[in-house]
């Protein structure tokens, strides 16, 4: 029971003794080689084979600048941030979201405190500022000297960039900018780093001969390298959250603080980054519930050993419909970093490209969601073993909790989504979206016809192609039927734009979720084509899974629009639950596959010893004897 | 902003300057004088005027012993203990619980605490104890003494209580019995108190004459008044969880220790205390993301001021439905002590009346799976602010996800409720559950022949009657379909009835909340009945807002069996939505009216401040304009 982890290879305590397998590898994608290098050095990192749980906010922050500075010393780390410098790298986008991944399931507290150094400070300078001011503000980050926060957040506003109150008055006599902190709604709020970063990339009110320029991004000297703060900066800490314990958060206050004329301009992917950040929790709860529910017994026929909990109808049906998520998520953030790299090559601006910025918004609100709906399952699931810390599911629970309303709300979020569905919808009609009011009605109904038609002849419940079709289909009739919502409200009864807005605010937020749905459908059926032959099966078996649990989660909203019929929606829940059941055993595969080295997991249910918790309990989970059945 | 709290009285914070109103009185209930000579002994006591976050596991721990200490030493609780060491006391489950939920309010850790030491073991005692036993064994806890523990799960064996390996063999020669942890899975995990108390009550295979006869409930001394352990007993600290940190568990492992011939039975009420804890978790959450909601302004229309969040559709629409809920089963736990109290003074055995555990089991599980949901919202309405410690949503949460699994996974409720609903089923049938197959077909399709008559009419889903009729008719309709399903499993198929059910198991968890739904409209309704005249319109709103939630939540259910038309279920949201925002301004006096003491709130996003974190946002809520238009 007591053998610590560092010692043993992690393929001892995972499924397969051998090296990956080619689903494992199709899971990696083409970064497998970055990602293989990135588990190899966590596994030897010292720093990693220890747990953060129970200790001092001190000792916890300590203990992830630690983590920070011995990722961020490791070759592949340093080749990667002076990639960075350079513009229009092919796939960096791509790798970051690898190195984000990884770093997350080993700490998501590193992760985070990562993500603001490099994605978010290091996002501003690199994007925006000259060779010199990347030379002066980023360079010394891959030496370790320098650290950076981002400071948009404010007491007054979260989300609402538009309304912040910061000001940085430009004086053209020094020409310098004045950062003042106007009142206490204007304090920076939530700021990561704060109370070890050097500069901060400030959000404020750009005002020249006293009229607002709108929100402006400069950098602003914290503290010196000995630690000392800068006059006219004060700093407060903001201490104890219900998790991320390892990221120092502070509040930032400006007294006419004077900077040169240097000023750097808006964010970056760092969106994405929490996507793929919620994604590393799910999987690592995923792989503790999966391998536990296959070793823990209960419960049972008369006078027969008891069966293994995975074997419960609940069981199963609460884990498989997040496992088939996880690996949408996986090949849907796949996409949306191409998507991004792409565009970066192309020298776009990406804040200017809002359709994908419609598409990173909407992914980060549903796999936050989705994280923290699975979390609580795999937490349920595991009972009272779930409870405690060393079984490591609580912690990622807490962690990832922040992402939900982290860098905009979700609600938020979903808001960006629509927002761009419109401007989109308009286009395509080619005039205001207002103006397109009759004909949508008219393509509502040939819809409906359509669907119906298909309803009856082609399509059954059981084919990828009608899940396909029912999440489009659902889209484009709440879009539609948004679109003339807000049409009637606002050119007709002359409303308010906002208060229209406000009184369709549920509908907004089924739509974009309703999109985002059908994406990551779509690119999970995509995947099965991409995917190694011998993997064909099971990877169609998760597909159809994750498209009838999205289907089934609205199935009231095809019952209303006559999509299903009563028949239809039973047949929808009965295939639920047998996708379930056929997927249980070789799930144990899947999360094998994985493939996340065994000091990330350290959960002693999920049969990985845990050095601080020897008395746990831990067995390997029991391998179905047809668990190759699929 | 530094002002420390216990130097205001805590009205100062509140809606309401002066004493409470009816609706609070009348949410107090019967004892509201007990509860408010609790909540003026929790305000003057120094224990609870500090917070316990970001405190170390020891700390904590003792934190909750002193807390725990000063509440036993309160005139009101030495005499509800001396109370339960007599029998049949009127009204003693009702006290108990008022003392459970002011407690929880204060420190769910305490709360926890006080549960295992009275409730558990000092339920098994008195439940069963002679007058002896009784003197011997808790008197002392009386005078902080003695501390008990209880010890019935093992590592092997959470719920299932018939499986549990712990032997206790009679030795007729000494007349002792031998306490012995036969394996690991006999060790007794998850004690509460394990590391402070002295006795605990065991649960073991009495075993006569090699025979088993079934668990049973033994006394053993654990440690000496001194702490030191007694010889063959050995404890192992657990250490870290993700809540209730005061608490402290850990495992007991027995090895032939000998004991004399005393043995206690069975467990006590105190599943009902978990229903209110989880309660009272609620009210907090609730109070807080109320209040926070009409203070914090975010977005607005053009040029015009920023409104606060509670008018955004989406965050009425989050925390309204969840208020009900919390008004529900205010009301509903109260039925269930009624209930028990009159049980127990008729001097029944609890264990013995299968529909009082059944009610019970059903509520726990509703309630602290509303709980998380209801603190998930909250945690998540207050944005970045509810992520930190001192705004109290985060501990609560982690504290009391505890109760999902605690004393019984609610997976496991949800079949006893089941059980008790077929028992109850084949009772009135005169036969045997499947003998009464052809019959339940019969009635159903009466059955559906009444409810369309009154769908088309005499109601309207506006109507409470027509949502209570609602509930009925799906707890019914599923519990015929449930016993048909079973018969024609086991009956016809001849399958063995743990695959029968476990392929049910769905269709069980639905069938058991649809039944504890109705409950809870139906006590939310004769509440109305009850309360004072001008509260009565508010009260309505609100139960007319949860039965629209509980169908709104289910309405797919109600397409498929036809019970509601697409039209009518678009009724439904449009009514959820309509009711939600009307009774939000109004949310502000009932959670005023929670009559939660304010040291028992410190959240400073609520206009309460901490004193741990005078740097917090707080203000007080803006109460609207309008607020007295219910």
């Amino acid at each position: 029971m007591n053998v610590s982890p560092e010692k043993k290879s992690f393929k001892t305590y995972m499924a397969d003794e051998s090296s990956p397998s080619s689903f494992a590898r199709y899971l990696d994608g083409e970064l497998w080689e970055t990602k293989d290098t990135l588990r190899e050095e966590i596994s030897q990192g010292e720093v990693f084979q220890r747990s953060s749980y129970g200790l001092t906010l001190d000792q916890n922050r300590d203990l992830t600048v630690e983590r920070l500075k011995y990722m961020l010393t490791r070759p592949i780390m340093r080749h990667h941030l002076q990639d960075q410098m350079k513009e229009k790298q092919p796939g960096f986008i791509t790798k970051s979201m690898v190195i984000t991944e990884l770093i997350c399931s080993a700490d998501m507290g590193t992760g985070v405190k990562l993500g603001v150094v490099c994605g978010l400070f290091g996002g501003a300078v690199n994007n925006l500022g000259s060779p010199e001011q990347k030379e002066t503000w980023y360079l010394p980050v891959t030496d370790l000297e320098f650290t950076g926060m981002f400071a948009m957040t404010e007491r007054g506003h979260g989300s609402n960039v538009r309304g912040i109150l910061t000001e940085a008055i430009y004086e053209p006599s020094t020409q310098e900018f004045i950062i003042h902190t106007t009142c206490d709604d204007a304090q920076k709020m939530y700021i990561g780093n704060a109370m070890k970063g050097n500069y901060a990339a400030v959000f404020a009110q750009l005002i020249i001969n006293r009229e607002s320029q709108g929100p402006h991004c400069f950098i602003v000297p914290i503290r010196d390298s000995h630690g000392v703060l800068n006059s006219g900066v004060t700093v407060v800490d903001m201490k104890h959250k219900e998790g991320l314990h390892g990221v120092d958060n502070g509040i930032l206050i400006f007294n006419n603080v004077r900077i040169p004329r240097e000023n750097l301009l808006s964010k970056f992917g760092c969106v994405l980054g929490l996507a793929v950040q919620a994604m590393a929790a799910m999987k690592l709860g995923l792989i503790i519930a999966v391998r536990y529910s296959h070793s823990r017994r209960q419960f049972g026929p008369k006078d027969q050993e008891e069966v293994k909990i995975i074997e419960h109808q609940t069981q199963y049906l609460r884990l498989m419909p997040h496992l088939s998520a996880a690996l949408a998520l996986t090949f849907t953030t796949r996409f949306a970093g191409r998507m991004m790299d792409h565009a970066l090559c192309k020298g776009e601006v990406l804040q200017n490209n809002s359709s994908l910025q419609a598409l990173v918004a909407g992914l980060k609100a549903y796999s936050t969601w989705e994280n923290m709906a699975c979390l609580q399952e795999c937490r349920e699931c595991t009972g009272g073993m779930g409870f405690m810390m060393e079984n490591r599911i609580s912690a990622l629970k807490c962690d990832s909790d922040a992402f939900v309303t982290f860098e905009g709300d979700n609600v938020v979020m979903l808001q960006v989504v629509v927002k761009e569905l419109m401007t989109q919808y308009s286009k395509q009609l080619g005039k205001s979206v207002f103006g397109g009011f009759i004909k949508t009605w008219t393509s509502s109904v040939s819809d409906s016809f359509r669907t119906s038609f298909l309803g009856l002849n082609v399509d059954t419940v059981g084919d990828l192609r009608f899940l396909l079709k029912a999440l489009s289909y659902r889209e484009r009739v709440l879009l539609r039927s948004l679109a003339a919502r807000l049409y009637a409200k606002v050119e007709k009864n002359k409303q308010e734009f906002f208060d229209a807005w406000n009184c369709c605010l549920h509908h907004v937020t089924c739509l974009a979720l309703a999109h985002i749905h059908r994406v990551t459908l779509e690119q999970f059926a995509l995947a099965i084509q991409e995917c190694p032959v011998e993997d064909h099966t099971l990877l169609s078996k998760f597909c159809l899974l994750h498209g009838t649990s999205l289907v089934y989660q609205e199935r009231a909203w095809y019952l209303e629009h006559n999509y299903l019929t009563p028949t239809t929606s039973r047949q929808i829940r009965t295939q639920l639950l047998e996708l379930c059941s056929s997927v249980k055993d070789v799930a144990l595969k899947v999360v094998s596959d994985f493939n996340v080295p065994p000091c990330c997991i350290q959960a002693p249910i999920a049969g990985v010893p845990n050095p601080r918790a020897d008395w746990a309990f831990h067995s390997q989970p029991e391998y179905p004897i047809r668990a190759s059945k699929l």
